[in-house]
């Protein structure tokens, strides 16, 4: 794909996880024009130590000048090449319910390097509605839209009891990223990577630091 | 609130982060009937290492037994007092496009402690209209409906340009944990709480997993 290899450098999986919070944050900085950053300034930004991200960067071949820090927009760039944004990556959305029709109006994709391609459903009501641009297609199309569009990632988004059907058939249409928001546990062969959107996670943690903050009122008021 | 007060220990904000991560396991190990589980398998399910997970642990004073490990029924009763979960939180949602209507109906928040109370909107042709068991209010009506109805938590899902001011007036109402899914980037006060759903980070990250294993597949043709 790339024109000249680079190395194929072992990243840990933690710190793949922390890469597009890192970007976020030096989104946020080049917009306001700042043009170097301190571990530390970074680490408060994205939530972790400043240890952290100096190790996270170092696997990004980047060490920061001391008493300057990193330069924002070369980290952009490496960070950017490194999480492979420097190409379009055009995503389908098998399930066109609530879910995946709010996926399909989400701004942050197609901004971010990942144009929705194609629409599709099971529903013989829902095929042939239009979504903005998109058409939704029949399911059993997938193979052929997966083909033709170069399709890189596949978005479930469809009930609990179809996950299953719709992850084998996006795998053995060729798609190797699956991204999954229903509400079900699905299994993928080696190989392909697997991400699962777990909404309930973020209300969990909500919950602690809730939880947290009355306790301390109550022990304020004793 | 609780009726007797447990000290407050410190729990690092990357631990609370995880703790959702394994409480999702211990459901599925329950599920199955498991008895027991090893650091080391909790780590293989929960995608961290096993020094994090006994590390992670000992923050909820549980250590495991040598060569038997951790209960499971044991660790999912001291994991849900620990975020909170032994007791329901409800939450309001604002902005009932696409979105709020797909977490209104997500099954995962009402099943895990987090019943939506109310579905709230500024648009007058939206306000009125029934999702489920409840009626869409309007956003004036917010100050009562979060006093009636113990609102812990606030989600928002409008679009970009009203996020901060929906923020605002959660705030003013007296909700201190909010959940932000519109791609906006909002400030609130000290003692208020608030997590960002950036649903393009997924993307990010598979999209670094698809250009390695693209790289190396070059590399192996080579």
């Amino acid at each position: 794909m790339s024109e000249q290899a680079r190395p194929v450098r072992r990243i840990p999986e933690a710190t793949v996880t922390r890469l597009p919070v890192y970007l976020r944050s030096l989104y946020e900085l080049a917009e306001t024009r700042t043009a170097t950053i301190s571990s530390e300034q970074l680490a408060e930004m994205a939530g972790v130590n400043a240890a952290k991200v100096r190790k996270d960067l170092s696997y990004l071949g980047s060490y920061g000048t001391r008493g300057v820090g990193y330069d924002v927009q070369y980290l952009l760039f490496q960070m950017s090449r490194e999480l492979g944004l420097t190409q379009d990556w055009p995503v389908v959305i098998v399930g066109v319910g609530n879910l995946g029709h709010a996926l399909a109006n989400y701004r942050g994709f197609g901004d971010r390097g990942f144009p929705v391609a194609a629409l599709i459903d099971a529903d013989p009501n829902r095929v042939g509605q239009e979504i903005g641009p998109l058409r939704i297609r029949h399911i059993d199309e997938l193979s052929d839209i997966v083909g033709e569009l170069k399709v890189a990632i596949g978005v479930v988004a469809t009930p609990a009891t179809s996950a299953q059907e719709v992850v084998d058939r996006l795998v053995a249409a060729g798609v190797r990223s699956i991204l999954n928001f229903a509400p079900a546990s699905v299994v993928v062969p080696d190989g392909v990577s697997l991400r699962k959107v777990d909404l309930a996670v973020e209300l969990q943690i909500l919950s602690f630091y809730q939880q947290r903050s009355l306790a301390e009122s109550d022990a304020d008021a004793v």
